[in-house]
């Protein structure tokens, strides 16, 4: 399994994550609307058990801070990672679309706080909490 | 830069982590007597700011449970993570070695909990603590 | 300020946590329906700054394993925390009354996953994950 | 058991930690050279099942941060927490001793990350990392 197979939802668009690690780790959706991302568990994310790595799981609920970039990728506000907690509730298999839906806890001049639920087919598989520096220009709100 | 580039240290060998995730996230080294792992910081770790993206430290920050598995990947114990926290101190910029020193604070019948600081030349750019679950065979130590 | 002067919205109770720690933390009170928990910060809450000790709202965020228990303190289950997290947004001053909501995200046969958001006024002062060992009777759901 | 019951060991002195919640909490300890903080397990301390209300073990791992704080209580610094994160190993019951080794990973300019080992008798009850926001004046180290 690999990225030519994958069938997108509606709904879901392609996100531009830029350079670096986004070429390896495989495309990755945003919702058109909602604070959502996705991707789909390909080959190249597995664990020794056939399941998704618990690194790559974490590798995606560090993208949760997109939701304050606008276009993802393209935001102008920078904003360096200070704490990422996972905990993990269930395996994601081959072949499942894993969704994260955001929140926005609360954004100051210094800090931003998120958290995100991933599922697979409205089950939950993991969940995350994040810090992030808030490094944005002062015009920035 | 990439795999072809590294100087691996005196002390430290390749490890054995599998298929899938490992073939892209590039060689994992061990050390020959202590509990530490290390890797090189590729063109393909890095994030929009040309650093080790986040998610590349906590898939990293995730194999340490490995102290447990002689050999690594070779290991009987299968160990699921229910706990990632990551802390991030400082930037990891490209061509850095980045150790992890895992320390396994106790194991019991049903988890086990290690951490581990990651450093750069003896400076910490991240911690990080993690539980598993313990699900190897009675037989298992 | 003690426990005299609180003025209990409609809809909470006085929750019945037990003997030990819950007589000298103060009264708690539960939503008659909601999965909601809620305190008033009184002086013995205070750190030396003059608002909540981050101890407190930790122990206070520790008692969101009660939307398991129901008339909590009276519950069957036991459920020993395995990671409580607690991520502090905004201080709580003397006098204020927090809100904690709760959500239960999973309930395996082994662990239980909630979080929970404390609020002030409906603005965050803390948000909170926590991971519990199911230590229910068989019989128990 | 209550405080009057406490034989300190030697080394370890009676820590001011001011008023508010430490005067409810009951007396801790310092020890007299190493960054090593200790308590009791008092009636007062106790869950509904007898053993150290992890809101307690929480509220004294919070204190950590006193390895900044010259005879702390009396320190200049003020660091409000931004995380705290517990993890709980095993039952600390009435009358033990538990004492937190503390270690300071880094301080910059905006933030303190610390981390902690709880013992009993040299077994690990608990472990803990904190990260709080330097507000100390420019004049502070």
């Amino acid at each position: 399994l690999d990225r030519s197979d994958i069938e997108v939802p509606k709904d879901f668009e392609l996100a531009d994550l830029g350079p670096g690690l986004p070429r390896i780790f495989g495309p990755v959706y945003r919702h058109a609307r909602d604070p959502r991302l996705a991707f789909l568990v390909c080959d190249h994310h597995l664990n020794p058990v056939n399941v998704c790595h618990g690194g790559i799981l974490a590798t995606f609920a560090d993208m949760q801070i997109a939701v304050l970039k606008p276009g993802f990728g393209g935001g102008r506000g920078h904003y360096p990672t200070i704490n990422l907690s996972v905990d993990y509730l269930a395996p994601a298999p081959l072949g499942c679309w894993v969704e994260a839906e955001v929140a926005l806890i609360k954004k100051t001049g210094r800090l931003v706080f998120t958290q995100a639920l991933l599922t697979v087919n409205g089950g939950v598989v993991a969940r995350s909490t994040a810090i992030y520096r808030n490094v944005t220009k002062s015009g920035d709100p």
